[in-house]
């Protein structure tokens, strides 16, 4: 990135530091970054948790307007976060991850960085603090612990609504137009790898179905403790330098803004000590990781071959698998989003660390959960629309090589249980295996039915459900 | 345990094996015991997962029964399974969880007993497989593939029901009346480990009553989906060889047997192929963990002490706590709770490892994961009461030392942050810091105002909450 | 088990018990039954543990005996000692996991079993403490805090070298054979579950060897520092109330009566404190973990079938797959060796959150962690024994579907880049591909080569090394 | 970023495709951006993943060379390979992680960038692949199976060289000075948080020395298994199409560039089908933050404060902590470095299920493991020295603090026990407790000593080691 070269002098309590000329931030957000140079860019906070942090500001300076803040000094407050949420000023946000565990030097750069855009706007001096200050303009009626945790549940809140909900919704309306699709191609089950009884193309693919709608039931079940907002709570969760009235007022004020339920939270010392609701989403999350795995398992190994594999489904061909081996071609993305679902896993474990250690008034791991909880969110969203479009909505049934392997199956042989006995059944059936013969024709040399008996008694279309 | 001294010979479409004369189990259990040794007598698969296939063998018993079983075999089904159910014969049940994924095992040493005792119960020979066949009967319109989830969800939400949410319904409660006890009781906030500004203590306590009553929540909200049954897919999810009607016979009955709503799977496909549900429900249990660690943590820490800890709470003194220390006494309890949170974590991570490796018609990490999330309830439960029982009950406020350290803060001078702005505020705490003096005489010193003034405007009591 | 009906009273520093009268147990371990019933009986002390106080208890008895104890006693102690060693004692050691995080109560239920039978075999009364006094004697330079940590080295070390070694290694051996047996078979090779360039079913075999090689390995590069012992560093490390001299000479005793090559810790501060070395040798297993579900997957797809699945190898059949389907038969010992490896990588996590949640001079997450860490080296020992004699050493390969496979291969095409080039060979896979036509045919239809030298330049023998 | 505005066309075997103009990059990387839509721009894939393969691809010129590529050519690729490993064509690799498992567009995407900027330094057409060919000799003698897992490993040694065991190494001396600093100040000893018998504050911090001294020791154990290259072994492990002897060359050539004793894999085909060695590796990090996670935590409580805390050491103050509470200082970098080791924790986990998850002859998760592996590596290195800068060096100790709650400590009277015996110090200290009284006042009001006894018996210093 382009370096400054010119600067301006600002200060914080513990005094005087150089601040590029062409940043909106101030001491304090320059101070964080000669403290903590930890990962380097890619390990910056969240763009997410920024503009969540443009929402809260705005709402949090209209709601002290009506407390009295001076107007002029509150709608210059709201443009500039307006700006904020427009992600107009992102270069303005440098901090990383690894800062305080409370966030406070990020509610700190977005302070500088809305007031001496506000100063700006009102044609003050960069830096001077005047006529909007940070602390006792942007920050009123706030304080890092309760600013912090209100803009991770509304950057969480939002990622789902606006990228992981879509994005299940994508695979499983795709997943439903395959299973209907798919609805009367019979195949061979496998259980324990192995082959088993018959079930439809479609049955086999409700299966899937299932499993997103319930992934999206899941996550849905654990947003009500989401839209809580920690807002008013100030620094231990008393609400201490606030006004009465101001926490309802501010999640009134967001929930408009976001289009989402947010409420105040039902008890701020929990909502500031413990981060139990995102570790709970994350929880949901990695349920949903379990399911796309297995979606995206039995995806590649039914689609395994061309020769030598299972090949009962056709992928969709995106690019060359192979600069090796000529015409090679892979099954790529269930391989993105089966790696996607590791690493919600791995995430997962990271919130909950995180969120087992809080200590007191505050939980001091919020910049990991939220970056995590994020992350979550994104790469399961973008995965199920990759995995959607370049691959399940271009997903053929090889109706030959279904068709031929279900009618060599040896399980067939089941349906003969209540005609001939559980015991000849399995003697057809084990000859068959070792000869490498067709049940019917060992079932007719063994002499316990006839040929017309066979065709009439293993049916596959007869396997498909109860009686 | 005795070892027995005689057997007599049972078999399986293996061939023969020696049987113990006392004991009901048959070839197919003797066979795997003989398959698997692994783990030894510890890790045998967990008695409510027996005790849950004793009720869906009762219940499958009586609606066979409606659909034409022999009511007499139907009847002595019953019974014996009323004496699985009632841990009558539990020492008949040796296989490990370390067996075959699918639990088949497991379902058959219950099908043996049940059929032997039954039979032994119409006057029969053991091992005669008549009048009450294993498959035939015991197993009627089941496979192991769909009974299993099926014991696993009963088992499930019958060890939620009985040990998980009384024992967190307990603590709750326990929290809640130490929340009202010490509503008046001010004390200093801590944030980041350091004095923040004060709170009451049972503004604090409240925070854990949140955390306890959502971890509640949170359990409830995961299960809806374990009231689903399998019961009634048979081997793939089809329901082959079962009749229309039989899975919401059996799912209902159930139900009635156990007072909890079960119904049947909406999709015996997923109900088979995964175990979402269970990962889910282990999530609820992992983010419950989480909380109790916090509020463990943080009791043992308001606790420590005698003379050199933080010193607030006065835990019970349980039981002697060194051999060599003489007089001490340590917060034993919330070191039992904080490693069954540890353990927890583990089990979820092994539950979710489990969860997303199914393949195809039937995910086969069935006793491994029931063994984990029973693991997990149980432990929470039991120690949830423990901890209430022996700590939380008995928890004294320690109001000399919680007045004395809230008295000396210098957190309090956030109070005069309104009077006499935050530049002076802050030269009193930094001055007083520096010379381990009081606020009240540095405030005086530096001439910022009178000692009447500082009692009226430093007034702890009005620090909690909003104006 | 067996309730006992009469009593005696012992007491200790917070008054009497009632102790039953055929427990050598005493006051102390009475009352942590009293306050901590969680999870029951499977629950208990991993009886490890206790033989490695045995152990511990022995050595120091004989040490102390060197500093001059009183020889009587000493010996007294050894003897019952070796009692506790030899499993005659098991009854005695109530004790749940889910107890103080020190482990100070089953320190103390040592203390107090070895003093009682040490008091009878000298004649004395059971709980007159005289003359063998549970703190005075059996623990007699010692303390909780570097027994505990010490009885988990011993323990851990102990299971690794008898079970968890010998087991890897009978592993590797059997596939070691393996690799050899199937040296001269050429298959397809398969990557991103499609297929690719061949190799021979040796070289695939000779990965899984290096796995396990590398196992072996790995676990042995974690054990110098499980080989250092505790004790000797009493309370907090100093070894207060020891003698100069006495860790050194206890580890010296232990490792002779252990035949490992126990030392004194480096620093018996982080031995008190943290259990980095356990995280270690867990970190390890992980590995294991990893490298044993690798080859179990393999292995299962490889020998999925009979009729619909990969098919190339053949495993043994070791009992009835499925009371439903006649004539199943399921990689029931794949299943079994997974559904451990899973539980290795949870138990991995609850060690890992015990680890890092130590404070100050005592990690009170003692119990807990040497409980998983001993699973998790039992469960993969006992399962590498059982995968290996049920499993590996029956493994077949189906060499007439191995060929057939192989030889339709489209991706033997590679071999004719060097010789028509990376199009022209393109071209021949994607026609034969979408033709379902063989390679050759495809070939020399299409005018590249000729059918002489399609046999001279394609073969899959050629195709398994570099030139 | 710049968006490009003029285009040429590249083409791949899927067909042509707009590259835009200003990039070296051609159709199968642009393919690749299109086909993965996830995550964005923070989700690419690692810099060092780029940087390794520059390495890989100039040693691999230099060997193909020997054996006769075109020294024109190869000499063109060794240049650009060497802009890669500058960093001075970083803007060409726009691929992010979650892409195929295999990272074979990666490799394309190195492939294509070298080519065309050789192709340029040889004064040829970007996009012709003349005379500089990416498959046929950028990429010669290479797969994208060997070729991404040496990067893998290349990566993975160089940042654990460069930034994780010198800043291991920096904590280390930083801890080793203050051990020093600190071995006469004698101090209050604490388990299960609770009082105890005293040590220095220097036996203290040597405990932390020796964690991160096995902190080192446990890394580097990991490196040799990461040493080991997979080149040579191209698709599947066998080496088709490559040299004898070229495996052993790279990997020569590589250990000559990066100084690091890269040695060529013993067995090629665990060195594509398994990750195990990087498994470890991460089990070894993960280990490494259950320590640095132990160490961070005591630092905070030891200085929690100023007046409501522990107070024992003083930490350096960094910032301004508080916009609300005027002089608040909190323990910034003990927070950073707890955030970073739950981050290892969490990628830990999914590098352990991505581990797990190979089939056959390829894990395909490979740039989700190494992404997770360099984020360990590089935020436990990049911590620690900030951790060390801004926090450990600048430790002092509170000496007043310390001696007061030292000389308080009931637990002193353990040095009574073999005056007066356990059971007189017992009532001392249980006195005491209950009155609120020193232990030497009470002593000598129970009548058991003289002040003259207790000055001489109990005296801390005398309690630190063995007698």
């Amino acid at each position: 990135p382009k370096i400054s070269t010119t600067f301006r002098i600002e200060r914080d309590t513990f005094g005087e530091l150089q601040v590029p000329s062409d940043k909106y931030y101030g001491a304090q957000t320059v101070r964080s970054t000669l403290n903590f140079k930890i990962g380097g860019v890619t390990e910056r906070m969240p763009i997410q948790v920024i503009k969540a942090f443009g929402i809260l500001k705005k709402a949090a300076a209209e709601v002290n307007k009506d407390y009295g803040l001076d107007p002029k000094i509150a709608e210059a407050i709201v443009k500039a976060a307006d700006e904020v949420i427009a992600g107009k000023l992102d270069d303005h946000f440098p901090l990383v991850v690894w800062q305080t565990g409370s966030g406070t030097q990020t509610n700190m750069n977005v302070n500088e960085v809305i007031s001496n855009r506000a100063i700006e706007i009102l044609g003050g001096k960069l830096g001077s603090k005047d006529p909007v200050h940070p602390n006792d303009h942007v920050n009123k009626s706030q304080s890092s612990n309760d600013t912090f945790p209100t803009a991770m549940h509304i950057a969480a809140a939002t990622e789902v609504h606006n990228v992981l909900l879509p994005g299940l919704q994508k695979l499983h309306n795709a997943l439903e137009a395959k299973a209907k699709e798919f609805k009367d191609i019979i195949k061979i089950g496998r259980t324990h790898t192995q082959d088993a009884v018959p079930l439809s193309l479609g049955q086999e693919f409700s299966g899937y179905v299932q499993q997103v709608k319930y992934s999206i039931e899941r996550v849905k079940s654990s947003m009500p403790r989401i839209y809580e907002l920690a807002a008013g709570g100030t620094a231990v969760g008393t609400g201490l330098n606030t006004r009465i009235g101001f926490a309802e007022k501010v999640a009134a004020r967001v929930a408009q803004l976001t289009g989402l339920p947010f409420v105040t939270a039902a008890n701020k010392f929990e909502a500031l000590a413990a981060h139990d609701a995102l570790v709970e989403l994350s929880g949901s999350m990695n349920t949903v990781a379990c399911s796309l795995m297995k979606i995206a398992n039995d995806i590649r190994f039914l689609g395994s071959g061309p020769r030598s594999g299972l090949g009962e489904l056709i992928l969709p061909e995106n690019e060359p698998g192979s600069s090796i081996m000529p015409g090679k071609v892979n099954p790529t993305q269930c391989e993105a989003i089966t790696m996607v679902a590791a690493q919600v896993m791995g995430n997962h474990v990271a919130v909950t660390v995180g969120g087992s250690n809080g200590h007191f008034e505050l939980n001091v791991f919020k910049p990991m959960i939220i970056k995590n909880v994020l992350n979550s969110a994104r790469l399961l969203g973008d995965a199920s629309v990759s995995f959607t479009e370049n691959c399940v909505v271009g997903i053929e049934a090889n109706t030959d090589r279904i068709n031929k392997l279900m009618s060599e199956s040896l399980m067939l042989v089941t349906a003969l249980n209540p005609h001939i006995g559980y015991d000849k059944a399995a003697k057809i059936a084990k000859t068959a295996h070792k000869e490498g013969s067709t049940l019917k024709e060992t079932a007719i040399k063994l002499g316990y039915l006839t040929s017309e008996q066979f065709d009439q008694w293993v049916r596959p279309q007869d396997m498909l459900g109860p009686k």
